[in-house]
């Protein structure tokens, strides 16, 4: 059986120690199923810059090209806020972004049934709550040029970002959120703010016209970016699929994420198109949560998000399918038996480090 | 005494129903204090562009710029949603805040106590939530250039929407956030997405410096604006003051009025600079809520946030603090008594409609 390449990047914070546990679990599946992955590691982030001087090295980026999937922890701290923009932790993972093409970035929003009372909104409101989030990610504001401070003298400097867009940009992260929505509840909600911006006037008509021409199956709704927080805040369920761009996407999915009260929970998956000759995408898996540096390495952080990112892994690199469900049936298993890490502690659970937690998973997978 | 000039723009929608009700309000203060109010009257929005093909004519827009204060309705409808870009509603609205230059945007996120059930978060999440956003609004992506949709061939075209800031422009509406939070909680958020934009990183340092230059006895935070629209779920009794730019405001103070349960009773206020002579500054008031033409022209509309909005113009335009004090009091007075619109009706609650809020309210001012 061919090998299965997964390259790590840990990066810093609490992601090698939810890593760890995922490696566990690769580990387990090598040995006990045959699985054959075959991994690699590098550094992304604080921990590359102080070793490099670069927020990933040119090794490891050739390695993230070359692996058939990457799996991700988390970057930036404190001890890296002063660094020079250039090569700021978060450089690295938008290095790897744009440079591996991973223009779709899926993020489920659910909300565990265990967890609904630890959202801040009432539990009728989200226990249930299964959105999907599809945000282009390698377009817009985050890497549109030109993107400058100018110094324009008597004191005054010009900041400049652009935001940019092409047809095929939108067409394709289009193709992919009616793509999904088919295997869901079959409904698109796509959000822009057509009534300011270009970029949303182009955004509406290219997903309308991809819908009209390929998709017309899939029930299309639109909606303004900020009526479309809004909306989520007041009735989340109301959504099946959402599309929107880079940076709106960066806000709604964390207002979605933060509405589960699954925060620490939640994974995502960045894909590349489908090779034309081989049919495989590249892929970058990334638990929502940050780095959290005020409790790293006091073995307390969740690593549910982390394995639910590899369980996404397994799913859409690897179309491990059984594998996958498998394993976010494990998770909710464990969560169904009051085992709790400190972030989602619940009256009468049982409070358990980051290691327990993924021994727990590991047992009931 | 000399004329206190308004300018009136009702716009689309509920728009002119809302208006009617502080149009009774400003009467009765003429007739019973004397307030010497003198009102004048213009369209904006979807009717403009029905009478004079723009969406705000060059009569109305010299007479706001004359105005010491314009009230302000809503715009749009699905009517003019075809209509061009450069003459859709918006655009009028648009074009006064940057032609009045109007800088400062003021969205208080307030939960009227007898609404707290009304919010999507659980009541001890909001009640007593008083949150004041300040967001920048004439900056920005909304008017940086190039603005533009480019045919490139092949059936691609290119959308580019330009985010520009120019360090006077953070300078001044960070001014404003400190100088309302020093007659508040003394505390203020700044927002933006400096891991990412490099007028994020202006911003961030524009902040900073003006903060130890002149306002150092204010608290200043800084947060990344996805991780604030997160807390703002979260926790939103965290913050006082939050300041931030034109787009990421538009998200966050959307957001923030629907956590409070009370979106169709927030006012907001748009304010330029003092003038050098006359101390006096350009002001718009106007409604969070938009022109929600589903339910126009049935008599069935809130009036509060246009009734608050008004209040708020007592207070920054005219400096009548007591009648604005008094004018919010009623407000709230009305709502305790049960009082309510359709949209925040509540068992055991009286169920009235337009006019019949309005009357409520002029009756306890
Ligand atoms: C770390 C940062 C650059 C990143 C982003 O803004 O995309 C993060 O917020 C995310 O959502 O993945
Ligand atoms: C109507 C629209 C142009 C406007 C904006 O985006 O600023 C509205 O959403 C607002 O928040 O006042």
């Amino acid at each position: 059986m061919t090998a299965r390449n997964l390259f790590l990047l840990p990066g810093d914070g609490i992601g090698p120690e939810a890593m760890a546990e995922v490696r566990k679990i690769i580990a387990w599946m090598n040995e006990a199923k045959g699985a054959n992955f075959v991994t690699d590691e590098g550094l992304v982030g604080g921990c590359a810059y102080d070793a490099h001087g670069a927020a990933i090295s040119e090794g490891d980026m050739a390695k993230a090209m070359a692996a058939d999937a990457v799996l991700f922890g988390a970057v930036g701290g404190p001890k890296w806020d002063a660094v020079p923009y250039e090569v700021r932790p978060e450089a690295g993972l938008l290095r790897l972004r744009k440079d591996l093409e991973l223009f779709a970035n899926l993020r489920p929003a659910i909300c565990y049934p265990a967890l609904a009372s630890a959202s801040s909104l009432k539990p009728e409101l989200v226990e249930g709550l299964d959105i999907l989030i599809i945000r282009e990610l390698t377009g817009g504001v985050y890497f549109g040029e030109p993107k400058t401070i100018t110094d324009l003298g008597n004191g005054q400097k010009r900041a400049i970002d652009t935001q940019v867009y092409d047809t095929y940009e939108i067409e394709r992260i289009a193709s992919v959120a009616f793509e999904m929505a088919r295997t869901r509840k079959n409904t698109v909600c796509s959000m822009e703010k057509r009534n300011v911006m270009k970029s949303g006037v182009l955004w509406n008509q290219v997903v309308t016209q991809t819908h009209k021409d390929k998709y017309s199956d899939v029930k299309l709704e639109h909606m303004l970016a900020d009526a479309g927080g809004m909306q989520l805040v007041r009735a989340p369920k109301q959504f099946d699929v959402i599309v929107t761009d880079n940076l709106f996407g960066d806000m709604l999915s964390d207002v979605a994420a933060m509405l589960t009260g699954s925060l620490g929970m939640l994974p995502s998956a960045s894909l590349g198109a489908p090779d034309a000759k081989t049919g495989k995408r590249k892929a970058l898996y990334e638990p929502v949560h940050g780095s959290a540096p005020d409790i790293a390495g006091k073995g307390i952080a969740n690593p549910i998000a982390m394995i639910a990112s590899f369980a996404m892994c397994l799913r859409y690199s690897f179309n491990m399918v059984t594998e996958a469900d498998n394993l976010e049936k494990a998770i909710a298993n464990v969560l169904d038996k009051g085992i709790r890490t400190g972030d989602i502690m619940a009256e009468g659970a049982t409070r358990v480090g980051t290691v327990e937690m993924g021994d727990a998973i590991l047992a009931e997978f």
